[in-house]
C-alpha cells in the first residue's frame, strides 16, 4: 500500500530559540551521504562511521568560512527512531546557524520534512503502529504523571496488543462462521451459538469500557475542566491567581496560553485542572448580560467541577440569587459542586452562617442527597475563604485534588484519550452489537460475519492496519515539526 | 588561583517547548557514573562506554514505571565541552520528562547549573579563555552572517591571537627594560629608546583601531539604529510594516520583542538593522509636546541612519517646520538622512517638486556639500514613497543596506563587539600613552615598565589571565542556563 520513501528529509527537532544547543534530524537513504557533504570530519567520514557513535566535524557554508562546529550523532537503518540511517547534528542554538545549516541540507540533497513525518516514517517501515504514532505526540504534550503514563504506555504499545488480542478473538470467530459458510449445504454448523453469543457480549463490554474511559482519559489529557462562577468582582480572579501562585508562569510558558484567555492550566498533585473563568457582565447593559450568562451557563454544564464564589459582603437578595441560579443549573449526579465564601477578611461574622443555611436549603430543595459534611461523595462542599489572603486555599486545593484521586490510581487500565480512537471503538462496538442482535433473531450467517469484518476493521484503524493518506495527514499533521 | 569543580551540574542544554527532542546536559567528576544511576541500558552502563558513542537506555521514575527511552551521547574529559566527564541525554520533549529527569538526577547527586557554568568550566579547565568564552554567548545569539562571523572568529581564538601577540610584544619591552634597571648602576641602556617609542606607537595605533571598532562591532551585534522621524500619521508604522513584511513574525520570535516596544530589527541583505520609531507626540498638550520632541531628537542623535517620514498630504508650513527642526538635528559628518515623502498615491502632483526644493535648500543652509543626486556619500537622500502601498519600499531597503555594505566587507579585520573589551583596550591604551609620554620627558625607566605592566594587565583582563569572581560572575550570568 505504501510507496517507501526514498528521499531525505531534515528538520530541527528542538524549539527554535536562545538555548545552548540545537539538533537538527535528518533521515533517509541518503542521509549519511548528505551529511558527508556538509560535514567535515578530521578523520574518516560519516557514512564510515558505525551507528550509534559521534563524530565532531565543521560546517562551512558556500564562501569556505567556518559555520559552526557541530557533533553528528550517527543512526544506521533500521536501528533509529524512524528505521532509516539518519544522523542528528547537535549545533550552537543560533537562529542564523540553523537556518544556514538547514539551507546547506537542502542544497546536499535534502528535503524540509513535514510535521510529524518523522514518526510516519517510523509507522511506515514497521517501528510502531498508528496509536503508537499518535501517542508520540502526547507523550510530547503531556505536562503531568497521569498524562504522561496513559500517553507513555500508548506509545509502548500497551493499547494496541489489547486491540490486538480483541481482533484475534473476532478473527477466529469470523473464521469459524465463515467455514459453516463454506459447508452450508451440508447443514453443518461449526460454531456453537451460545459460546459465540458469549464470546460476543465479552468483547462488547471490553469495547465498552475503552470508549467509557475516554471521559477519564480526556480530563487527564487536558485537564479536568473547573468551571469558576460567581458575580462581577467576588474575587475570581484573585481566586485563579491565589491558586496558581509562583506555577502561573511556568504553567502558561509550557501550554502557550496568553494572559488574555480565560482558561488556565494547573498541576495539582499530578492532576491537571483546566480553571475556566466564566465572565461575569452582569453590571452591563441588558442584552450583553443574557449572552454572558448563557455563555456561563453553558461553561458550568460542560465543567466536571464547579467553583461557586460567594462574596460575602454583598446584600442577601442578590447572594441568594446567585446561590439558586448555580445550585439550579450543576447536575448533582455527575458534577462537583464547590461553594467558596469569600472575602472572610472583611465579612460580618455570622452572615455566613446564615448563607450556609441558604446553601444547604436551596440543594435540599432541588436533590435529597445532599449532606453537608466532608464526604466528597456528596458532591458539595462548603470552604470558606480569603482569595486575597489565601486562607481556604490549601484545604480547596486538597478538595480538588481528592476528587479527582481516581484519575491517578487507575495504573493498569487503559484509557482512551484520542477522539479518533473513541470514535472508532464506537462504530466497532455499532457493528458488534448489530451482530449480537442478527444471530438472536435468526440473521444467515454470512451477514453476520460481514458485520464482524466490519468490527475488525474499525479496530484495526486504530492502530493503522488500514489507513488511508487522507487519516495519516490528519494525524501527523498536528505534530510538530522534526518529530 | 581557581579550585577545580568537584561537583557535577546538570541543566538542559534546548529551549524548553513542545518540540522533538530535548537534551540534558551533566558534567562533571561524578557524570558517568550519575548517568548510571538514572539511566538503565540493556547492554553495559555508561560508565564503562567509550567517550563519543551513544548509548540507548530506559529512565524510570522512584516507583519503577518507565519514565522515558533515551540516548545519552557520552564524553570522556578532556574531550569534552567543558572537559570534564559529560553526558548528554537525548529525551521526548515534554516538559513532565525533563522535569522529572531533572529530579532524578538531583536525586543521583547532580546539582542544577548556574547560568553558563558549563562554558564557565570549559575556561576554568582551560578549554578556552574568556574572551572565546564570552563569544560563545554571542554565537549564539547572532541572527545574521555579519555578526555570527564575528562572534564565530572571536569564540575560534582570532581576538585573542591577536592580544596575544601585543601582549608578548609588550613583555619583551618591559622585559629590557627592567633588565636595564638591575644594572642601572652600571649606567647601561639594554633598551634603544628610538626602537621602543615606534614599538610602543605601533601597538597604540593597534589598541586604538581595536577601539574604533567597537562602534561598527555593536552596531553589527545589535544592529545598525535607524531612527524613524517624522509627525504623527505620517505613516511610520505603516512603513515599519512595510519594511518587517512577513520576516516581522519570525524577526520577532527570535529576538524575544514585544509588540508594544518601539523597536523592531531587520536582517536585510545579511546586515541588521534596528528601527527606532520616534513617538509622534505633537498632537497632545504642551508640556507632554516638549518631552516628545527632547526624546525624539535624543534618538535622532543616537542613530546612524536618520529617516525622516515627510507626509505629502499636509500644509507647506507645518512640512517646512519638520524639515527644518530634522536638518538642524543631524550631523551630516557622522549621519545619513534619507527623506521620504510619503503618501504619493494621494498627493497633488507637483508638491513634491517643491517639497525637494525646500529641502535641498535646507540642508545647503546648512552644509555646502549636499548634492541632490544618488551618490550615497552625500549622506542624504530623497525617495518618493507610498508605504501604504509599497511604493519605493524595495529603493529603500537596497539604499539602507548599500549604506552599510562595508559592514560585510571587512572579514579579515577583528572587531570589538564586546563594552568590557572595549574599556579594557582603552584603559590599556591609557597606560601605553603615559608610557610614551613619559619616556619622551625623561622619567624613570622604572615609573614606565609600571605603567607597561598595567597596560599588559588590562589586556591580559580581555582572555581572562587576569580575572576575579566577580568579574566572572557578571559575565556568566547573562548565559542561558545549560550553556
Amino acid at each position: 500500500m505504501y510507496i517507501r520513501n526514498e528521499d531525505t528529509i531534515c528538520a530541527p527537532a528542538t524549539v527554535p530559540g536562545t538555548g545552548a544547543i540545537s539538533v537538527i534530524r535528518v533521515s533517509g537513504p541518503e542521509a549519511l551521504t548528505i551529511a558527508d557533504k556538509v560535514i567535515s570530519c578530521r578523520k574518516g567520514n560519516i557514512s564510515e562511521t558505525a551507528g550509534y557513535t559521534i563524530k565532531f566535524g565543521t560546517v562551512s557554508d558556500n564562501s569556505g568560512a567556518v559555520l559552526d562546529e557541530v557533533l553528528a550523532s550517527v543512526f544506521r537503518a533500521p536501528y533509529s527512531y524512524t528505521g532509516e540511517n539518519s544522523v542528528e547534528i547537535s549545533c550552537h542554538a543560533s537562529s542564523y546557524i540553523v537556518s544556514s545549516l538547514m539551507q546547506l541540507l537542502y542544497e546536499a540533497g535534502a528535503r524540509a520534512a513535514e510535521p510529524g513525518e518523522f514518526t510516519q516514517r517510523a509507522f511506515l517501515n514497521g517501528k510502531m503502529d498508528l496509536a503508537q504514532a499518535e501517542a508520540v505526540a502526547d507523550v510530547i504534550a503531556s505536562q503531568n504523571a497521569a498524562s504522561h503514563r496513559i500517553a507513555f504506555k500508548q506509545m509502548k504499545g500497551g493499547f494496541s496488543s489489547e486491540l490486538r488480542s480483541m481482533r484475534g478473538e473476532l478473527l477466529e470467530l469470523v473464521s469459524l462462521m465463515e467455514l459453516e459458510l463454506d459447508f452450508s449445504e451440508e447443514e453443518v454448523e461449526f460454531a456453537d451459538r451460545t459460546r459465540l453469543d458469549s464470546l460476543l457480549e465479552k468483547i462488547i463490554a471490553h469495547v465498552s469500557r475503552l470508549i467509557d474511559s475516554f471521559r477519564l482519559g480526556n480530563a487527564i489529557k487536558t485537564g479536568v475542566p473547573v468551571a469558576i462562577a460567581g458575580a462581577t468582582n467576588t474575587g475570581k480572579s484573585t481566586l485563579l491567581n491565589a491558586l496558581l501562585g509562583e506555577d502561573r508562569a511556568i504553567v502558561s510558558d509550557i501550554h502557550g496560553t496568553t494572559r488574555d484567555t480565560i482558561e488556565e492550566t494547573l498541576n495539582i498533585d499530578g492532576i491537571l485542572f483546566r480553571f475556566i473563568d466564566t465572565a461575569g457582565l452582569r453590571e452591563t447593559d441588558e442584552v450583553v448580560e443574557k449572552i454572558g450568562i448563557e455563555r456561563t451557563f453553558k461553561k458550568i454544564s460542560e465543567a466536571s467541577i464547579v467553583i461557586a464564589m460567594v462574596d460575602l459582603t454583598r446584600d442577601f437578595t442578590s447572594t441568594f440569587e446567585t446561590i439558586r441560579e448555580i445550585v439550579e443549573k450543576v447536575d448533582f449526579e455527575t458534577q462537583i459542586l464547590i461553594f467558596l465564601l469569600n472575602k472572610t477578611d472583611i465579612s460580618e461574622v455570622n452572615k455566613n452562617v446564615i448563607i450556609e443555611n441558604y446553601i444547604v436549603s436551596s440543594i435540599d430543595d432541588k436533590v435529597n442527597t445532599f449532606d453537608y459534611t466532608e464526604n466528597p461523595k456528596n458532591r458539595a462542599k462548603i470552604i470558606r475563604t480569603s482569595a486575597k489572603f489565601g486562607t481556604g486555599i490549601t484545604e480547596l486545593r486538597e478538595y480538588l485534588a481528592d476528587s479527582q484521586r481516581d484519575l491517578l490510581t487507575d495504573s493498569d487500565t487503559t484509557l482512551v484519550t484520542n477522539q479518533r480512537h473513541a470514535q472508532a471503538l464506537s462504530d466497532a462496538r455499532t457493528s458488534l452489537l448489530r451482530v449480537r442482535e442478527g444471530l438472536a433473531s435468526g440473521l444467515p450467517t454470512d451477514l453476520a460475519s460481514q458485520d464482524i469484518r466490519e468490527a475488525i476493521y474499525h479496530l484495526g484503524s486504530i492502530v493503522g492496519e488500514i489507513s488511508t493518506d487522507e487519516v495519516l495527514g490528519n494525524i501527523f499533521r498536528n505534530f510538530c515539526i522534526g518529530k
